[in-house]
C-alpha cells in the first residue's frame, strides 16, 4: 500500500494525504479528517507512512529560469548561486532539475506540470517580479514546497531567502555623499525584477533626502549596455562624478569607457559595483563593491528548502546585508 | 503490461529489454532472442512497445560536475554551456538533472546509480581526463547513452563533441611568431584535464618547431592565480613578450598586472585569451582571443544526445575550431 492508494480512496491529491498524515497545514480540517479515517481503515501505520513518504520522494529540487540563454552566460551570479545550492543538495544526495524556458508563461506551465506530476520535491524561484504569478500559483496549495529568492514584500505567503538590498544601497549612497559627490548615477538592471525596483527606489529617495542630484538609467545587465550608458552619461551635459553599477561586468565595462575617455578613476570619477566578484579585485584601480556571498546564498536557499520539505512553517529568512567593500575606485569628488 | 514485466519474466534489465526490442546493440544475441521470445509470449506488440518505451523515458538528461563550488562561479564557461544545452533540451521539454559532487569518485558513483535506477535518459560528461574512469564505466553497456565533451582521443567508444584545440593553439603560436615574438608564455589550466594537456603539448611542440623560446606555467583557472603567475613572469629574469592565457578572467587579471607594473599592452607585451567572452571586448586594450561559441556547443551536445537516445550510432562530432579574433592586445614584439 502506498499513499497513492489512500489518496485514491479518499478522493484527494497525494500531496493532501502527505500533509494530512504529517500533521502539516495546507489541507482543510475536513480533508484531514477524511484522510486519517481512510488511512486507519486501510490499516495505515505511522512507520509505514514514513517509509512510503520517503519512497515517494524524488530526491530532486527544481529550478526554472526564464532567461535568454545568450545573456545567462554573461554574469557569474547564477553559476555561483547554483554552485552553492548544489553543494547543499549534495549533502543529502539531492540533484537539481534545471529547466530553461523562453518565457515567464512557459515557466508557469513547467511549475504547474512539476506540481501535478510530483516530479520534484520542491522548487526555488528566482528573478521575482512585482505581483509574481509564480507566487500566486505555488501559494494555492502546499503541494509543491517553494523557496522564493527575493524580498518578503514580493514573496507573498511563500518562504523566502532575501538580502537587504535597501540597507546596502543606503550605505553606498551615504558613502558617496560623504565623499562630496552630488551628481551620482545608478546604472540599473531589468525593470521587471523586484530587486531592481527596490534598489531604484532607495537610490532615488536616499539621494533626494541628502540633497543630491541623482540620475537613473536602465540596462539589460550586459557589459555592452553598461559601456553604452557610461559613455552617454560621461559625454553628456551634466556628467556624474560617481556611478553605481548593478553588477560587476557592467562596472568593469564602465571603468574601461572612463579610461578610453581619459577620465581617471577615482580622481575624476568614482565607481561602485554591485555583486562583488573576483573580477572587481583584478581591475586597476580595484573596484569598490557591494559584496554578497552568492555561493553562501545558494547554500542557504537549499537548506531552507530541506527544512520546508521536512515540515517547517514557511517564513522569511534574511540571508545577508551586502557590505560595501571600499577599494580604490571611490574617492573624494573632484572640486568644481 | 510494461517492459518491466518483460524484464522480470526474462530475467534481464529493463535496459536490455529496451535495446532488444529496438534492435539496438548493447545486448548479446542470446539475451535479445530470449527477450523477443518472452515479449511474444506476453503478446507484446510493436505499437505497445513504442508507447511504453516513450512512457519509460524520464525526459531528463543528467550532468555531474566534480568541481569546487567556489571555483565554479568564477568562469562563465559552464553557465554558457548550460544555457546552450538547456535551450536545446527545452525544444523537447527535457530538463537537466545537475549534480555537483566533491570528488571524481563520487561522480562515478552518481553515474552508476543513475544508470541502474534509469533516473535520466542520457548523460553528458565534461572535464575529460586521460584514461577517464567515467568513459570506462559508461562504455560497459549501452544502458546509459552518453556524450563526452572532449577530444576523441580520450572519449573512447563514447560519442563525443569536440573542439579542435590543437589547430587553434597552432594558430595562436603562429600569430605571435609572425609578430616577431620569441619568448612566449602559456598560462595553462588544470593538469588533470585532457584539453589542458593537448593545448600544452601543441604549444610546446609548435614553439619548438618555430625556434621560439616557450615557457609553460600552471594555474587553477582563477584570476588570482593568473595574476600571480603574470607578476612572477614579468618581474623574472627572462620576461616573455607575449602571453597566452587559458581563459578570459586570467587574461583580464594579467592585463591589470601589466598595467600595475607599467608594462604597456600591446607595445611591450602581447596578450591572447582563450575562450573569448564579452569581457574581452570591454578591456583597454580589447583582448585578442581564441573565440569559441560555448552556448552553441551546449546546444550541439544536447542535439547529439537526442540523436543517441533516438538510436544513432556513437560517433565523434567536431564542434568547432576556435578562431583567433585579433583585437588590440597583440602587436609586433618590442625590438630588443
Amino acid at each position: 500500500m502506498t499513499i497513492s492508494d489512500i489518496a485514491e480512496r479518499a478522493g484527494v491529491s497525494i500531496g493532501a494525504v502527505s500533509f494530512a498524515l504529517n500533521g502539516r497545514k495546507g489541507v482543510s480540517d475536513e480533508t484531514r479528517a477524511r484522510v486519517l479515517k481512510v488511512a486507519k481503515e486501510m490499516g495505515w501505520a505511522p512507520s509505514t507512512a514514513a517509509r512510503s513518504l520517503a519512497e515517494s520522494r524524488t530526491e530532486t529540487f527544481g529550478l526554472v529560469l526564464a532567461r535568454d540563454p545568450a545573456l545567462l552566460g554573461v554574469e557569474t551570479f547564477y553559476m555561483q548561486f547554483l554552485a552553492g545550492l548544489e553543494a547543499e543538495l549534495s549533502t543529502r544526495g539531492y540533484g537539481l532539475l534545471l529547466q530553461l524556458v523562453p518565457t515567464p508563461e512557459a515557466e508557469l506551465e513547467t511549475l504547474s506540470r512539476w506540481r501535478s506530476s510530483r516530479r520534484v520535491d520542491g522548487v526555488l524561484l528566482v528573478d521575482l517580479t512585482i505581483d509574481d504569478p509564480r507566487v500566486a500559483l505555488l501559494a494555492e496549495s502546499d503541494e509543491l514546497p517553494a523557496i522564493a529568492i527575493g524580498d518578503p514584500s514580493v514573496a507573498g505567503p511563500l518562504a523566502c531567502v532575501w538580502t537587504d538590498d535597501a540597507a546596502s544601497m543606503r550605505e553606498a549612497v551615504h558613502h558617496l555623499a560623504n565623499l562630496g559627490h552630488r551628481r551620482i548615477a545608478r546604472v540599473s538592471g531589468l525593470t521587471q525584477l523586484a530587486h531592481t525596483l527596490i534598489r531604484d527606489d532607495v537610490f532615488m529617495s536616499e539621494a533626494d533626502a541628502l540633497g543630491l542630484d541623482p540620475v537613473l538609467v536602465r540596462t539589460d545587465y550586459t557589459p555592452d549596455s553598461g559601456a553604452e550608458v557610461t559613455r552617454a552619461l560621461l559625454t553628456g551635459d551634466e556628467p556624474p562624478t560617481a556611478m553605481v553599477y548593478d553588477n560587476d561586468v557592467m562596472a568593469v565595462a564602465g571603468l574601461t569607457v572612463a579610461m578610453e575617455l581619459g577620465i581617471s578613476v577615482p580622481e575624476q570619477l568614482s565607481i561602485v559595483a554591485w555583486d562583488d566578484s573576483i573580477l572587481c579585485q583584478h581591475t586597476l584601480p580595484r573596484l569598490t563593491a557591494l559584496s554578497h556571498d552568492v555561493v553562501a546564498s545558494g547554500r542557504h536557499a537549499g537548506r531552507r528548502l530541506f527544512e520546508l520539505i521536512d515540515g517547517a512553517t514557511p517564513a522569511a529568512h534574511l540571508d545577508y546585508i551586502p557590505r560595501l567593500i571600499k577599494r580604490d575606485s571611490t574617492a573624494a569628488a573632484p572640486s568644481a
